[in-house]
């Protein structure tokens, strides 16, 4: 059946899955993949909809079968279109395939298969429970809006968002290492609320020294914060922290290595599944470098120094063909944003090949 | 009668005068200042508005009596609010002040005087004609949108704007010198649309050994080119210009010198009002060093090198505080624009102290 998904969908079917894809892409990137769902009745209307908003919120399914109750809508004999395999897993929150067997939806269309391990077998699940299921509908769609969560998933380490401010000719200081600020308030209080999103925020140790910033996101606490790491701020190098560093205290970690991977499956084991890093420079290129960084916030300011630390040292690039392209990226909201005075870009990997 | 403008001027007029300043800052930089006017009835309805949209085209207020025509409205009796003293000069279009006591306008209230020399006059002339003439509404707004570009006048040099194309952080190459194509065809077509806008396109002789450009706009001819400098092609420095560049032909121009200030004087010299800077990198920041680049278009490409050539070197920059403050522009559209996949940012001077 999920062999020939084309020809064993209705065009309502196929309607409401674009329409779950441009929902999934409302969805902030992080420890979770983007996901979105169309509730259907047997007639082909628009029931419910809903996406999945980032980790510690409801999934994508349970919010589309909430949004049906809002509207007063039964989903009872409904089908769930969804662009991700419902998950079979209790984690944050319970598994998606028993709200739907418990709400009466009695078929699932859904785009790409789950490859998390631990919530995998939803398809499975709801056929012994009866549940009509058919997979792989606009599922190449799905998997390059999640390409790179599933890299992270299958490599065992967190989703790594990279943070970076800089002037507009690529600096983080001026000449003589002055760097505060060179973005505005409203630059910042944005940075504090993205670091509020993941698990936990990382610096290298010269940022430590230069800065003693405490990596605390001012706001609200994470909300995706899972029980074995509440916030963690980790800091990356060989170099020893000092004993009064701001940074120290509950959630501190010091990864005495230089090792990107190394240190990405110690987070791993430790629970975290996206972590922030935020610098400084050598930090950032020795992400980038690795391979590793799944998408990137970039704050410009309009001021041009000319001179000064870059953003990005050594990244080994030789030649105009081997830099890694980039894509503006509107998951979770515009690619390109304004925090008077400054822009922030939003970069994730680039678009399929046409 | 001018020095209280706020008493002597009705609601509907300063209300005007805010929608003609709005009006005003939808036209684009360059060889003439940014206007914009509303023409309004005897009992403060509006009859017509306008804007001037760059060298070339028809001033703001010539554009509001046009539609006000447009609108079936009769101008005769009515009150022109504009932002800038209206012009007694005939250049590439007829006075303004002649078409508005042609058109019957009884009442005149401008922001900002004409520092422009030969436009000057025009209120003087309107009230020797019995047209009631108020000035100096909103003046310091009026001003602030065209303070660079009174600068240039008072300066007698051409408006300068600036392009550069460069990777999110600030390389206009790779390491080996490569640069072909940074930013995509898409922002690369906007570049020549920019320069189509201008009298003269500048480049150094180094862009010229290294890329032997055409400087030619691909598109339509200049349409603000003046008489005496259609599409003036410009070389900027010491070195001798090969015999066989690309460059050369009608509309060629190379400038032997290093001086910036000199160069400008002698465009200026030659009739040329806007002249377009497209690099390279040194001759980008000689500009930025010689404080007379009046906007800047910035594309910026999602690539990362972390090597090669900087985009604007050597500015002489020191610390942080030294650095010029840019801030976005959104005379002529939008300050941030995706000419996919790359970003443009247009900065213009900053705003006034709040």
């Amino acid at each position: 059946m999920s062999a020939t998904p084309g020809s064993s969908t209705s065009t309502a079917e196929r309607a409401a899955m674009l329409h779950a894809l441009d929902l999934a892409g409302r969805g902030v990137r992080g420890a979770n993949p983007l996901v979105g769902a169309v509730l259907l009745a047997a007639d082909g209307a628009v029931l419910g909809e809903g996406h999945h908003r980032g980790a510690g919120t409801p999934h994508a399914e349970p919010s589309a079968l909430a949004d049906a109750r809002r509207r007063g809508n039964d989903a009872r004999g409904g089908t769930m279109v969804v662009t991700l395999e419902p998950c079979n897993h209790t984690g944050r929150t319970g598994p998606c395939v028993d709200a739907l067997i418990d709400a009466g939806v009695k078929r699932v269309v859904y785009a790409a298969d789950d490859v998390n391990g631990a919530a995998a077998g939803g398809a499975r699940r709801l056929r012994e429970a009866g549940v009509d299921c058919v997979g792989g509908l606009e599922a190449a769609r799905s998997q390059h809006l999640n390409q790179r969560w599933t890299a992270s998933v299958l490599a065992r380490r967190p989703f790594v968002t990279l943070k970076s401010a800089q002037s507009l000719d690529g600096r983080v200081a001026a000449r003589d290492g002055s760097s505060q600020w060179i973005t505005g308030a409203g630059a910042r209080a944005d940075g504090h609320r993205i670091r509020a999103l993941a698990d936990a925020v990382l610096v290298g140790t010269g940022t430590v020294l230069a800065d003693d910033p405490r990596l605390t996101a001012r706001s609200e606490p994470a909300p995706s914060a899972p029980p074995s790491a509440p916030g963690l701020r980790v800091v990356l190098g060989l170099t020893p922290v000092p004993d009064d560093a701001l940074v120290r205290g509950e959630g501190f970690l010091h990864l005495a290595t230089r090792d990107v991977h190394a240190a990405l499956g110690e987070l791993h084991a430790l629970g975290v599944r996206h972590v922030l890093v935020e610098g400084g420079p050598r930090v950032a290129s020795a992400f980038l470098r690795a391979g590793v960084v799944d998408e990137l916030f970039s704050y410009v300011a309009p001021v041009i120094l000319g001179d000064g630390a870059p953003s990005f040292p050594d990244l080994g690039v030789g030649t105009l063909t081997e830099a890694v392209r980039w894509a503006l990226d509107d998951a979770g909201g515009p690619a390109v944003r304004q925090f008077h005075p400054d822009v922030r870009l939003h970069l994730g990997p680039p678009p399929p090949p046409a």
